[in-house]
Formats: C-alpha cells, structure tokens, sequence
C-alpha cells in the first residue's frame, strides 16, 4: 500500500482528472464497445440500434442528507439522475438496475418508500427495473443506478461533434436545486444548531422542488425529434453549466462565447439567490444537479430552436484558441471556469 | 416515515425476499426486457443476440475487510464476482462499469492498486471498462459494479427449466473460499485481540487465494460450447451450494436429489475445515464466494459431462414432491436447506 510514500489526496486531482488518471490506460477490446468513458453514457453496438449504458452512485452525508430528504424522493432521484445522463445521448431509457446498501438504521418500511419513489420514476419516464442488489452497510444508504438507453445509430449525441458556429442551448431554467440546497442546508443548521423545529422555507417551493424531486428532460429529446433536430453536441447539467461548457469544448476542441443575460434563471430563484447574497448567475453557473440539457445545433437551425419555448440559446460556440468566455451584463467578458460541485472535495452536502 | 408504527427489521425478511417484497410489483414495459430480476442476470433483446446485465454491491465490512484484503485483489475479485453472474447465463462478458466510493483514509495510490485488480480482470477475461463514478463516501469503501455480456439467443440460460432427471453438476470444488475467510478471520482475530503480529496460514495457501483471488469459470462455458452441451438450467454459487440448488428446483418447479459423496471438496479445504471443526460439507453446502457453476444437462449427456474432468455429477433433479434431498454418507436423506450467507443479516466477515 505504498505507506513509506508520501501519499497523494484525493482531492488534489479532482473527481474528472482522477477518473482520467485511473481508467486512461484501459483498452478497448471489443468491436461492440463504441464508446467507453469519457462521456455521460458508454455506447454500445447491439445490431441495429445502439444501447448506451450510464452508472452513478449516490452516497448519504456527500449526495444527500437524510434529514431534510424525504425517503421516496430520494429514489425517485436516483433514478432521474441517471436518465439524465441517457437523455444526453439523445437515447430513450428502457431499463433501470438499482443497487442499495443499507444500514441497520433503516427498516423495511423505510426501504419501502425508497421503491416507492423508484417505481414512481420508472412510470413517469416508461422504464423497466430489471436488476439490482440489496445488501446491508455498517455505515450509511448508498444507492448504486445503471440506466440503459436505446438509440437509433443515426441520432446519437456525443460530447465531441460542436463544430464553431453552433448554436448553445440549454433547456429549462439554473441554479433552482442550487438554492434549493441552500436553503435545505440553511434550515438544517438552525434547527441543530438553536433548536428551531418549524423551517421557514418561505415561498420557495420551486427551488426545493427542484433540489428533492427534480425530473429529466424526456421532453426536450421529443421536442428535438418532432422538430427533426439532432444536436451537434449534447450534456447533461449535472454538475453546474460552466464545467458542461468546459466538457463540450474541450472535448470538441473548440471555444465558446456565452452571454450572462441569455443565461435562464426563474424568478424565484433569483430571489432565493439574493436573499443569501449569492449572485443568481453564479448559481447557474456553479450550483449542480439541474439535469438540465445543455447542447448545440447548427446556426442554421437557430430558427426552429428559437421558437421553442423550452429552450434558450445563450451563446455560439468558436474557435478553440477564443477559449471559453462569458460576456457578464456589463459587456466585459471573463474566462469560463469550473467551479462546479466536486464529488472528490472534502465538502459535503 | 411511519416512525408511529411499528418498524420491520431487514433481517426479518432475508436479502431474496427482501428484493421480491420490494420490486415484486414493478411492472415490465418494453420488449427489449425478456427477462428483468429473478435470474443471475437480466436478459434484453438487442436484435440478433441477447445482452446480459447483472450487477453487484461490495460494501466495506460487509463483503469485505481491508485489513487482509490486498487493494489489487479487491478490484479483482469485484470484477470476477460479476463475470460469474455473466457466466451463469452462459454470456461472454464483454463490458463492465465500476463506481467506487472512496473514504477519506484512503489516498490516490490505493485507488491505483484497486483499479490495477480491475485491469488485470479486464485483460484475463478480455471485457471493457466503459463506464462508472467515482466519488468520495463519509465511511467506507463501496464498489458496484455492472457487467454486460452478449449471447446467442439460442443459447442463453436460465435458472427456471431445470427438466425431471436432469443431471446436477457443479465445476472446480466447493467451501475453499469459505475456510478461507475462516483462516483470515481467525488471524485477524489473534492480531487484534492477542497482538500476534505474524499471522500463520499454514500451507493453505490454496483456500485462501480461492477467498481472495477469486476466478470466474470462463473456461466451464468455453467447455460446455465445445462439447455442444446447453445446460437446461444455471447459477453462479456465490451464496452456498445449498442457497443455488433450491433457486434452481424453485425456479424450475423441481426437487433433487444430491449426493454428499460427489460434493468436490479439495484435499486443502477438508483439512482446514477438520482444524476448525467444521464438517468439510457444511462449508461446500454453505459458504459463499466460490463462483462455481452449478447446472443441469439431460441425462442423455451423461457420457459427455462424465468425460469432462472439470465438471463433477452431484446428483439429478426429480419431480417437485420429491422435495430436495441430500443423501448423506451414511446412506440417511435430509432436506437441503438454504443457510448461505446472507447479506442482509446482522454478522458481518
């Protein structure tokens, strides 16, 4: 184990460089593996469609705080988390496998509501839960998901395909499940650090909605169909749409041009963001676990797309040596950079 | 949370009732799902040939100790406790995603050590790494793993059409992995409580690879393709031999009839489990971790099997009034009962 070494953090590299780092050296053997790491789902050749695979794994005390998370949103969660990431591939999910460790704190009725949230999502988003395993934890709830999408061959979206020019997109609206936490995390320190029983979430339901039960954009990659779109580039905001961004045009080696002022932020986050001094736009930018899409379409589709209210373009990409810039209100432009939420800090949430 | 009503242990249920208790009601929706949980896999149509997914939950303290777990083995032996699953429904694996929630106490080159487990697994049994996530956990180490592995569709095989007098095999030897655990259970113990630094292993060096070096039997299905046997039935034994044969006569609606006698037990295990005063066959019947094959051939196919030095006859299956039987030494039948590990319960190795 190394232990005469001097040891390095976890955190120094980060959860993206890690990955890099761990899993750069692995080949790919097989015809059928199309695409392996390095985007929100892995693309596998199964004939005639292409079947894209996602895993993500939400751990109690780093993804979730089981005192203001109510058991069967938490599941129903877990599983939009990873549609998500299928919906990013312009793929339509099938089928869901669901892992959970558990710890003796929890009974059966507990794991019950977890299901409960599980099989609302798989209802709501028409997907089969085929598979899992249950296991007891000496620690904490861990919930493991693998989300499997079908996708005809002709219509699926990477990460890498933004050429210069390209319209960026983004559906719906950022930074709500942002402040959403906040004010969870705000309410949670009141109550355990003076005794307040009654949280006082005001009128903010849309922000809290957005943090505990939030939905994926099923609709979005319907919306693209009828309208015979298929992005260019595609991602899901997960972790903030500044480390998106950094994704896409680093992966397409290109740059972009973002304006602060197309940037869709609702009105009640806005509000939410100013009662805690937090500027809204660095809530869109930063603040994770929007599941939004984010992606880019030729300029010449800019008519179709601006007609579609659910979607706003916020900016084109460019050139790769432009580098990644955001035009703030004030017309100054600044460097785009990451700050997105990092499963590898030492920050919890 | 029903904090009112009376709660229900998990341990009241057992980890397979547990699952069928809680996904018992998910409907299936889609075609593409031919077989969803209830098999060491799930089966999807993927056109020309089915696609196989399983996947599986290692949590720290309850599947595994770092104290004499080497990290390298770790990775491993999650990769191989997958491709048995694969194995089992006589699928080639050739995918796998790995996620890891990763402790504090642990540091960039331990990560490099369990990733280096999986690299070796992945270059033996010739699969892909192609996905996963990395994140970091308040507690312990999890590892969840999914493999996907592709067969003809003529080919596959389930645990449920096991046929009356039908031979029962089973490949390698069974209870090595479980007196290995006992051994390094036993070192543990002295190290911790008695402060002896050097454990003694003996010579058992074999019982104690086959707990941490575990293999999948790759070369059991290759055999089989060979020889044109298609088992009628098939399960990994990862749970006791006990625990699989009465999936298998459940599933199928069949009893058996096994021999103690033909139970393949090594030299090495016997003698370790006489040290420790447990009867060689308990240890075969109901310890865990083997990743053997256990499964059914008509009996027409007897002088192939027979022929096959891998692969041991252990018994044969009956009509399902007949009940499952195991014929003792002594000549005395007793009922086969399920006492295998089970996750959900309170002991922990």
């Amino acid at each position: 184990m190394h232990q005469s070494k001097k040891l390095t953090p976890l955190s120094s590299l980060g959860e993206f460089k890690l990955i890099e780092h761990l899993t750069g050296n692995f080949p790919i053997r097989h015809v059928t593996t199309i695409k392996g790491i390095g985007d929100d789902a892995a693309i596998l050749d199964a004939g005639d469609k292409y079947i894209v695979v996602t895993t993500d794994l939400l751990v109690e005390g780093i993804h979730f705080n089981l005192v203001y998370t109510p058991l069967k949103h938490l599941g129903y969660k877990a599983i939009i988390a990873n549609l998500s990431d299928v919906y990013a591939m312009n793929a339509i999910p099938q089928q869901v496998t669901v892992s959970i460790a558990v710890s003796a704190k929890l009974y059966v009725e507990h794991l019950e509501e977890i299901y409960a949230g599980i099989k609302l999502a798989c209802e709501k988003y028409n997907v089969d839960l085929v598979g899992g395993d249950t296991t007891s934890s000496m620690t904490g709830l861990t919930i493991s998901v693998t989300a499997i999408g079908w996708v005809n061959k002709n219509k699926v979206v990477l990460r890498n395909q933004a050429h210069e020019n390209d319209l960026i997109c983004v559906s719906g609206d950022l930074g709500a499940a942002y402040m959403g936490l906040q004010l969870l995390e705000r309410e949670r320190r009141l109550f355990e650090n003076e005794g307040i029983k009654q949280p006082d979430f005001g009128s903010y339901s849309y922000v809290l909605e957005r943090q505990l039960k939030p939905e994926a954009r099923k609709d979005i990659i319907e919306i693209l169909e009828k309208a015979q779109i298929i992005p260019t580039a595609m991602i899901d905001i997960s972790d903030g749409l500044s480390s998106e961004l950094l994704h896409i045009c680093k992966q397409s080696q290109k740059g972009c041009l973002v304006y602060q002022q197309k940037v869709p932020i609702a009105a009640e986050t806005e509000k939410c963001a100013n009662e805690f001094n937090i500027h809204p736009v660095t809530a869109a930018l930063n603040g994770g676990e929007d599941y939004e899409l984010l992606f880019t379409v030729p300029l010449s589709q800019y008519e179709i797309v601006a007609a579609i209210p659910q979607i706003s373009i916020i900016g084109y990409i460019t050139e790769s040596n432009k580098g990644c810039r955001l035009v703030l209100d004030s017309g100054e432009e600044v460097d785009i950079v990451a700050q997105g939420w990092n499963a590898m800090s030492n920050e919890t949430h």
